[in-house]
Formats: C-alpha cells, sequence, structure tokens
C-alpha cells in the first residue's frame, strides 16, 4: 500500500477543529484506497508565537519540506493583531509560501447547485459559475524590494513597497494557468494594469509569448478594475483566471463571495516540485472557535486538493468531492450555509469571515 | 449673474455626444438659477494624439486650469491600444489629473430606486445601497518611482513599480474622506493591506491619527481583499470608503457594477484649490460611438458634481440631480438600464463597458 507523510498546520481559531474534521476524511478516503497515511502535527501562526515566540518555526518548515504536502487550516486573530510586522502570524503564513517555493495558488470559486441560494448573486447570475483564479504566489508587491520606511526629500516620513516581476515568475505561473485552463474548459483571461504599470505590461508580455506553447487554450486580457466589475456582472464569462499576487488576493477573494460559500472553498499552493500547501480560503474566525461552528468543507475540499495535485491520488480525492455533494444533497448544513427554504440571511454576520483577515 | 468658464474635455468614443448633452442640461440649469457659463472645448486623449500627438497638449492644461471647472467625457479606443506607454490617450488622462493635483476622487455608488432591478444582487442586497468611495488619486503605484524596466541580478528582464505614501498624502485625503464621512452618516471604512505592505502601515497610522480631528465620524479599518468580499456580501454596510489609487481604482468599479447601473455614476476629482475635474466613471465605448445608444445620465451627474462640489452651486445641482430622478420616473431608459418588466439581460453586453478599460 502507498505511504504519504503529510504535515498538519491546525493554526489559530477555528483551524484546530476543521483540521481534525479533514484528517478523519483523509484517512478513510485513505482506507478505502490503499493509501495510509503518516500525519505529523506542527505548530504555525499565533499557536507557534505563543509556543516558540516566531510565527514559522524552523522545525515546522523543514517537516513540512520533508513531507509529500502540507495541509494548513487557518492563521491568525485579535490577540497577535498588534504585533510588529515580523511577529504577526501572517508573517509566518507568508514565510510559509516562500519557504515552500509554492508559486501557484490555484483558487475555485464554484456554484454548487445545493447552495446556490447561498449566493447574493441573483440566480440566474449565480447558477453555473464555475472558475478558477490562479494567483502567483511568491512575488510581486508582497515580497518586491526595496520596501520599509524612510524620509522623502522634504523630510517627510514615507511608507513603501516594491512591485517587482521578472520574466521567469511570469513565465513560471503563466504555464501553470495554460495548463489548469487546458484542462478546464480551455479560456484563459490574463489580469494585470498594463495601461498604468511597467510590471504589468512585462505581464503582458510574457503571457502573450506563452500562450505560442498553448495553441489550443484561448487567450484574453482584462485590466484589474474591469475584472472586479464583471465578477459581478456575470461570473459565467470566466474559465480560468491568472494575475499576479494582489490583485489574486482581492479577485479570489471577491470570486469566492460571489459563489456565498465562503465556508466551502479550498485551495492549493503548489511550486515546481517538492510539497504542496493546501488550505481552506478562510479565516481563523476567532469568534466562534471552539463552539464546533464552524464548516470544516472547505478544508474538507482542500484535502481532497491535496490528494488530486499534492499526491496525484485522482481516485481518492474523487471520492471527498463526491461525500461532499451527497452530504449536501441530504441536507446536512452549518450555520453559515443553512437557508430557511426561503433566503440567507445576508445582513447578519457570516461566521466564516473575519474583520482582521 | 455669476459667471463660470467650464472647460469642457470631450474625449473619444461616447466622450463628444454625452458632453454634449451634459452641456445643454448646465446652461439650462444655469439659466434658471441666473448663472452664466463660458464653455471653452479642449482636446484629450486619442482625439488630442490625432490631432497634436500627444494625449495631453499644454494648451489644453493650461485652458483647465485657468477655468473654474472641468468636464471629461471619456478617452481611450481600440485605435491607440498599441501605443507606447507615454503616447496612450490614458496617459493623458493621469498627466491631467496630475497636473490639475487633483488629489481627491469621489465616486458614489448608489442604487437608485427606480433601477434596482439593473443590479445583479440579490433585490434584498442591492435596496438601499448608497456608498461613496474616497479615492486617492495623484500618489501611490500610479506614480511612485523608481518605475520601468531593467534586469535583475541573473541578467533577467525585470518590470517594476513603486507603491509609496508621505504623511501628507495620506493626512489630506483622510481629511478630505473624514469631511464627507460627516456630511453623509457619520461613517469611514480605511481600506488596506497592512498585514503585508508598509505602505498600507503608514497609511493605517496616518488615518487613524487623523481621526483625532473628527471625533463625531465613526471609523474602521478593513484589508482590501476582505472589502471587496464585503461589497458584494453586504455593500450596504458601507457609508464612506476611503483606500489608496489602486485599491480605489479596483473597488469603486466593484462597488459601481454593483449598483447595475455603471452608465449612471458620475465622479469628482477635487484638489487643494483650483478647478476640479468631472468625469463619468463608465469608458469611451468605442463600440456604440455615435450611435445616439449612450446613457449620457453619469455625465449628466457628473455635472452636477461640478456644480455642488467645483462652483458651489447647490441649488442648481440639485435641480439636475431632481431631473434625473424624475426622468427614470416618468420611465424614460437608455438600452443598458431598460429592463423588459421582469429581469435584465446580463448576460448580453453592457454597452456602457469596454473591454479595454
Ligand atoms: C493573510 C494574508 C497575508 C493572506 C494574503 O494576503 O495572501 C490572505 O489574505 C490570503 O489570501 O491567503
Ligand atoms: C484609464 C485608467 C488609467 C483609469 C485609472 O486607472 O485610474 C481608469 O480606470 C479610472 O479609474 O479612471
Amino acid at each position: 500500500s502507498k505511504r504519504y507523510t503529510i504535515t498538519l498546520l491546525p493554526g489559530d481559531g477555528i483551524g484546530p477543529e476543521v483540521i481534525s474534521v479533514a484528517t478523519n476524511v483523509l484517512k478513510f478516503a485513505g482506507f478505502l484506497e490503499g493509501i495510509e497515511f503518516k500525519f505529523q502535527e506542527m505548530p504555525v501562526g499565533g499557536a507557534a508565537l505563543d509556543l516558540t515566540g516566531v510565527p514559522l518555526p524552523e522545525e515546522t518548515l523543514s517537516a513540512a519540506k520533508q513531507s509529500d504536502a502540507v495541509l494548513l487550516g487557518a492563521i491568525g486573530g485579535y490577540k497577535w493583531d498588534k504585533n510588529e510586522k515580523h511577529l504577526k502570524p501572517e508573517t509566518g503564513l507568508l514565510q510559509l509560501r516562500a519557504g515552500l517555493k509554492v508559486f501557484a495558488n490555484l483558487r475555485p470559486a464554484t456554484v454548487l447547485p445545493q447552495l446556490v441560494d447561498a449566493s447574493t448573486l441573483k440566480k440566474e447570475v449565480a447558477v453555473g459559475v464555475d472558475l478558477m483564479v490562479v494567483r502567483e504566489l511568491t512575488g510581486g508587491i508582497y515580497f518586491g524590494k526595496p520596501r520599509g520606511f524612510g524620509t522623502n526629500e522634504n523630510g517627510e516620513e514615507i511608507g513603501f513597497n516594491t512591485e517587482v516581476y521578472a520574466t521567469h515568475e511570469i513565465d513560471r505561473i503563466a504555464r501553470v494557468a495554460f495548463e489548469t485552463a487546458r484542462k478546464r474548459h480551455g479560456k484563459l483571461c490574463s489580469v494585470d494594469k498594463a495601461n498604468v504599470l511597467e510590471a504589468s505590461i512585462l505581464w503582458r508580455n510574457r503571457v502573450t509569448a506563452i500562450a505560442s506553447e498553448y495553441p489550443d487554450v484561448e487567450l484574453s486580457h482584462m485590466y484589474v478594475d474591469n475584472a472586479a466589475m464583471q465578477l459581478v456582472r456575470n461570473p459565467k464569462q470566466f474559465d480560468t483566471i491568472v494575475t499576479n499576487n494582489i490583485f489574486g488576493d482581492i479577485l479570489s477573494d471577491e470570486a469566492s463571495m460571489i459563489t456565498g460559500s465562503i465556508g466551502m472553498l479550498p485551495s492549493a499552493s503548489l511550486g515546481e516540485s517538492g510539497p504542496g500547501l493546501f488550505e481552506p480560503i478562510h479565516g481563523s474566525a476567532p469568534d466562534i472557535a471552539g463552539q464546533d461552528k464552524a464548516n470544516p468543507l472547505a478544508t474538507v475540499l482542500s484535502a481532497a486538493m491535496l490528494l488530486k495535485y499534492g499526491l496525484e491520488e485522482e481516485i481518492a480525492a474523487k471520492r471527498i468531492e463526491a461525500a461532499v455533494l451527497d452530504t449536501l444533497s441530504r441536507g446536512y448544513r452549518t450555520g453559515d450555509i443553512y437557508s430557511d427554504g426561503n433566503a440567507f440571511h445576508f445582513s447578519s454576520g457570516n461566521p466564516r469571515i473575519e474583520e482582521t483577515r
């Protein structure tokens, strides 16, 4: 039987409880498919700060690197919100992405037939939405140098960051995006701000150049402001979207909310080689942590992505996806996706969203 | 009677036709209120490129500077899309904003009762949306230096831009935002990415510091990815939003699409002193230019903002706003906001949106 080592990073807030559900699901899917998992649990984020004083201990990173895949719960919480930048839980997450070199972040946003009412969009706009955002994850303004604080020529304080992309960074994310689009519906939309930014002009040029390797994929370009509109106007026009780190952060969250089921959405972060990082896109929701209210399905579906993209165990992955759909079809719901027959309560708080995320 | 000089910049595509409608409306509102306008028309954008070889001729900028207010139609079109950066119509617009020093861009997004069906959002989510995005317009990554192309230490090509804010730039836009919120419902949400960017940390610190001058305004902070979600989940939670240039570009377009009436939305760009710049937020829609299909109301409402914010002619401004509502209540519609009793045709093209914008 096949054996894999999985690093579990429960993290903060609802992280531990959703990881525990997903681990059980993985075990059972593995049992059915003759796969054996060795799980090793390590601290990250606020949990690691409390334990070790840093948000990503060296032991955690090296354990993660030596395993076959990494499953993360969630990080962050009010407790560490006022910490200095290098001592924030978020910094641990950024260090983990950089450390694992997972430059390609895949974020599907799908409106499930069972949950179409959960979207704030009209039914005819929401039904059938099925898109994938491919976000560049280890470059751009998140990591660009120089960055920091300083004074300008008038002696005034300034804060600055650098948006920068090199050709190989764009080429490799473009290839992942074209491959992804090829396995989906063959349409790729590259999002940038090439009418204003030089970094985006290079982005557009390189994506266009790489397109010649994928004649079967239909490439289009869109400015980021227009993309933010089009996601609201007619999300069904999109199949696969590729974009930089910061635009991907914004657009993938917007897309996820369009499905109405942010507690349902997984993500995969992949590098050239080495283990991938799999995590729900929701936050740590400290308000409801430990109350058994959290929707574990985003993490369960992240475990399915782990099997599919991380271990190439496609059948076990499909088993988990089928089980999730089956559970929903039988009517089981957590509060965030529960509708009382008629309408969802949009204006009441959505426990999946943490204000600080 | 009072006299004002207005610089008209029709620009490209549908620009000339919407400017001509708005000019007539201005004249009539002026006639009713004893205001006399002198209109001077100047070229900008693609029109200026064709005429003079540059997207913002010196004569246009100096005429604009010497007038009491500037009304712009729209700029851009396929014809100039492949131009080099300094010869793009968009560059003319950025030069105009910088030249007039209009650092504060006010973009209201309101769901009019008459047009609530035009939103792709469910009625209960869309009814009552009334928010204002205050976008910083002459700083940040749009203008930050260094910028350009180069090679990195591996000899690879890079493209780079600088996101940078100095304290006085943040302080002055924060004050405009607090003043705006004070005149609205007293709630200001500052949007940044302070968990990742130093430029955002300074932004958050300065906005928080300026808040002490406005104890009557309730300030909150939100990360930009969360804001992109919250605009879809529950846009009614927002009153006034203040944010940087690039986030404001993205979020204000998203907010405008939430109203479903992008052909309806005006904007005002204001500086410390000197004339303001007023323009519809839609693009130049070259596909429908010259066919008398364009919705002129965004430009008409921009003329109302010109009267209110640019000339402090509040009564004339209110007359125009009332006339717009009256026109809609009588059932007059352009195609983009026409509903056949039941549903809007979301998936058919919206002529207001130009793909290249
Ligand atoms: C927590 C934060 C640093 C992170 C990001 O901005 O990448 C999050 O928003 C995400 O999208 O995973
Ligand atoms: C045309 C473009 C340069 C401009 C911008 O990005 O500011 C436009 O999108 C806008 O929002 O007015």
